[in-house]
């Protein structure tokens, strides 16, 4: 873990690029975390947008997290952002947007060749990341999942015993071996739903709610489309998390 | 209205038991609250066991508001606790069990005659106690609904102008007709649904969500059975209502 830039935000959180072999990351920690009151982390999933079209938003979680104590680190995923790109996943997303455009039913095999190779080769790098980032002194245990891609959050639950709970953005683009995994999550969870997502069956995504193993799970629905996820569901799951990390 | 005792609770709260005609009430007031300073009213939706079995939960609920900044109270639902019993509706009960107890699937029949004669008969006695809590002078608006019975709160958020939101507990034993008025509800609306709800079905539960025409409105949905609700929804709820009515 290479840190390329420092610096410090208006309400003393400290920002800092770094790159893990050829992955870029950020990390975010609150002014008052060290060595001997190391704070606990949470991983920020993201869309396959990249980084730097996500920082705004990416940098309002991170300013939510540290202000309640946590630090707050993303990477970028395979293929997006400032990585090279990645053909077979790129054609997918293009079948993706053609059968979506045509109104067609989004086929298992379209969803399975979007999502499976996603999730087979960012989720050893998240864990990878995980051992860099906790390596820190002023970062502990333990560790959340925040946000998409949920399938990639659930291989991470499933698969990573660091990581303690979970918050995640609930989708139907979901392969089925991953909803199969869904069962063996046992970490609590917060699951947020868009009732009226454009982009989401609303069906397969309660169906998929349901299927998880977790003994605490919650489902926060609210109105509106995909991007319409109101102020106040921020809130909802930063609590959440600090009653599970803090 | 005639207050029939007053006491000041352990943490500040003044808790006075009042009738409202034959109808037995109670009414928790913040020790801050006065006539400069009026309180906004919660109102606390209960299911038919009587005001005196369902004290202790009461109090919790009324010490939360309180906490927050709100007044607030509860009458005894027609045919319940201290008042007159009611044959048609203990008729509606009785079937209810048999029918649950047999395992048979619980008629329109019985639902209606459960749910519409008490519907009819306390929502007028809610909106009269309105009218009184509201001319005390610690008490102000703007006024919210809180708890079960679902239909009871389904028509007062459609006929009562000066309840400016709702936090319901999400039930599927609605009549039909009370489901077409919650398409004219507009106000926001917090609904908690019990994911393994032994007494109500779930996907009746969502489609009651569904129906409901407010633009801004929440499920959340927690593991568990019918009494089960996690503490930390008490915590959501009372957010809710400070964003609407505080």
């Amino acid at each position: 873990m290479h840190v390329t830039s420092e610096q410090r935000l208006d309400d003393g959180v400290i920002e800092r690029t770094f790159t893990l072999g050829e992955i870029p990351g950020i990390l975010w920690t609150p002014g008052s975390a060290t060595a001997s009151a190391p704070a606990p982390l949470i991983l920020l999933g993201l869309p396959p947008l990249g980084l730097r079209a996500m920082y705004p938003r990416l940098v309002g979680r991170a300013r939510q997290a540290t202000a309640d104590g946590f630090a707050a680190a993303t990477i970028e995923l395979p293929g997006s952002g400032d990585r090279p790109r990645w053909a077979a996943v790129d054609q997918a997303r293009a079948d993706l947007r053609r059968a979506m455009q045509a109104g067609e039913p989004i086929s298992d095999e379209i969803i399975d060749a979007l999502t499976l190779p996603l999730v087979e080769k960012a989720v050893p790098e998240w864990q990878a990341a995980l051992d860099a980032l906790l390596s820190l002194p002023e970062i502990g245990g333990p560790v959340g999942y925040s946000g998409g891609i949920i399938s990639i959050g659930i291989r991470l639950a499933r698969v990573e015993p660091r990581i303690k709970a979970a918050g995640l953005f609930a989708g139907s683009l979901v392969p089925r071996s991953i909803v199969e995994e869904a069962r063996q999550v046992t970490i609590p969870l917060h699951v947020l739903l868009q009732w009226d997502d454009e982009g989401n069956d609303r069906q397969a995504a309660l169906d998929l709610f349901d299927a998880f193993g977790s003994k605490e799970k919650t489902l926060e629905a609210n109105m509106g489309g995909h991007t319409g996820v109101p102020q106040f569901a921020g809130g909802t799951a930063a609590r959440f998390f600090s009653r599970h990390l803090g």
